[in-house]
């Protein structure tokens, strides 16, 4: 696949490197951005030949949002539909819902969810709106110094989206959630990062880099199906209303790579060798 | 309404000032409190004119508890109900389960959640037992340097109560929730800043209106709507199973937004002038 | 009972401490220990004479995971199983599910989560695998200087088990437990403290003696029942949808407290003297 708006390489690892590549709009996100970083998500990153993916922007931006200099409707809406919340929910993959009511960034970050491999977001500069809160759905944030992160949506009258308030309370805590977006402030790196909503902060020379060896540290040697369903089970078990939830899943995750990539990592731990794994995240086992 | 044990007051911007004004009394919580706590937060607190709320104490105290001096019941039980968890659920909203049995504090609380718009706790002493659980309803927690803050239920031989054992955790951690209930000790406020459990300390003079000055930054020149359905997506999707729980949820209230004050607020961006929101938090789109 | 791999004893105060005493393996984890753990938390922690229980491990280490040194099938799986998530769920209880599917450490983890006392983990070296993710289920963590902690299932081509993806997340927060999970690295105490995942850190030889002390504070003078109903409260309404949830399980407990060991409380801290509770974790009311 070529894309309009994304530039996509994977290295000799296994680990993908994703740029948003509008750099004169400082990649602001349109419906084409959005129609391929849904693409992306769930076709190439998809290859077993991909690992893990580092998410960053081209030039001095990592996202500026929602292009609002598109004419007319920029969030893509049906004005006509007024749904309801019973007719949504029945159909909300249909037409008219599908288009017309959707969230285009939740369609989005429902799509980086869904890949059972690492997603690091390496944010260059300004991520603001959609460009916030879809490193949200990604697994780590690691951030320049130059980083500046806005969950602006209480500005424009609007809310946020994207699934970002399932994930942001998680990251950072029911208050400082609430805090940040009640004020829909710009936060510089480092209150990102003593808020808990970055990992760490780079210089920014150092910080693609630095994501990408990340990255490969997760995944060089590493078994797959074993990261992919670790994925898993750390967010759905993150949200399940009991241990016993957690237990059953995991059960079945540590049953299925026991007699697989498992039974390797043991022999050649005992052996004192490398292990050669051969489980494919593209087939997982069932778990729920 | 006029109240025995509140003052109530709102000012230009309309940042509502909830005084709680039993300074004799340390503020102690009674049947009578709890009843026009629940009353101000069902009735006055819903005026569209009132865009958000500060909670403060009358003198030295925040709330020093339920007030023990009481003759006899201070909890407003019916011993002879005696519920089990059946009946309770089928009827806990009716006589006898209503009054006899329904948690006082939960009462408040529930009341306090269900605002569709910021409240922030002033918390300018001690803050003990439903003075402390009270604050976890409210989104967030300013508190003085004076500021004593103790879940000390463990002490009198009962329980966390007021629904804080859904909002502890979820603000301080599964850890530190543990510690504090366990330990049942009042917590300066150096130790609650550290725990997170407050958002940040002021000086005694400094703290309401640092409180105010929030909430004025929160909502002047914003959605009231936008900032409603802010509030309920965090709290829903922060406990929502799955991020496509939040998708749905954040799709419909984007959706009616953006055919509302979203087109005024893209409109006033790109028009480079101040937006003229016209939605109101007492009548906010079906999102659930 | 007496038990080939631990070591228990109760104190004056009703503290126990439970010592994995495999020194010579560093405390590592074989099947036998996993069924004396199970056991110890079903029966002997359940006595109530038994307060609350300190965990700690023999010699240098606290559990250096599962015992590899096992020939053959050190997970005890059979393979011939092949689970379905269905027919797991359905019968997860049941031959040959029980024992042929069902991860060991997880029926450990269950254990230890369902004991209505406090239980705190002493990990006084290495923790590593299951030795790590046992300690999720204890409510605190408190950790020698020399103390490592090792998430490294990844390394091994397995995932994390023991329930350990439903309790660490909420522990120390989702982008953290992600990182851990994928890195697989072995922390020492000072980042496991940074991470929020130990309370605090102790001199080696202090460690125990704080744990037991610790302890202590938290159960000395109070109600057992209503101790062991705050843990309740705690850890499902932390997982509950809705805070109304919470309220509806706070009113039981506090309805059925208040008309027993806090009537006593309420009546002791009016008269100014100590308490004497009588309700038993044994005999919990039902709140769910």
């Amino acid at each position: 696949m070529t894309y309009e708006t994304l530039d996509w390489s994977v290295d000799g690892d296994g680990v993908a490197t994703l740029t948003l590549d509008r750099p004169d709009q400082l990649n602001a996100f349109d419906l084409t951005m959005a129609g391929e970083l849904e693409q992306v998500f769930r076709t190439d990153a998809w290859d077993d030949d991909v690992r893990a993916v580092v998410v960053t922007g081209a030039g001095r931006a990592f996202c500026a949002g929602m292009d609002l200099s598109a004419d007319g409707n920029v969030f893509g809406l049906d004005e006509s539909v007024r749904p309801t919340v019973a007719d949504f929910r029945a159909a909300y993959d249909e037409a008219p819902y599908a288009d017309g009511v959707r969230d285009t960034g939740g369609k989005v970050t429902l799509a980086i969810h869904a890949l059972p491999k690492p997603v690091i977001a390496a944010i260059n500069g300004p991520a603001v709106g959609i460009g916030a809160t879809m490193t949200l759905a990604m697994d780590l944030r690691l951030a320049s110094t130059k980083a500046r992160i806005g969950f602006v949506f209480g500005r424009l009258g609007i809310v946020p989206e994207a699934a970002s308030s399932w994930f942001l309370p998680r990251i950072v805590g029911l208050q400082q959630a609430l805090e940040w977006v009640y004020s829909a402030d710009i936060l510089d790196a480092e209150t990102a990062l003593a808020g808990r909503l970055v990992r760490s902060l780079h210089e920014p020379d150092d910080l693609v880099p630095a994501a990408q060896e990340l990255a490969r540290s997760f995944v060089v040697g590493r078994s797959a199906s074993a990261l992919g369903l670790a994925k898993r089970l750390v967010y759905r078990n993150a949200a399940a209303a009991d241990p016993l939830e957690a237990h059953l899943s995991d059960s079945l995750a540590m049953y299925w790579q026991s007699i697989g990539d498992g039974k390797e990592g043991v022999a050649a731990f005992l052996g004192k060798r490398a292990p050669e794994f051969t489980g494919r995240a593209s087939e997982l086992p069932e778990i729920y």
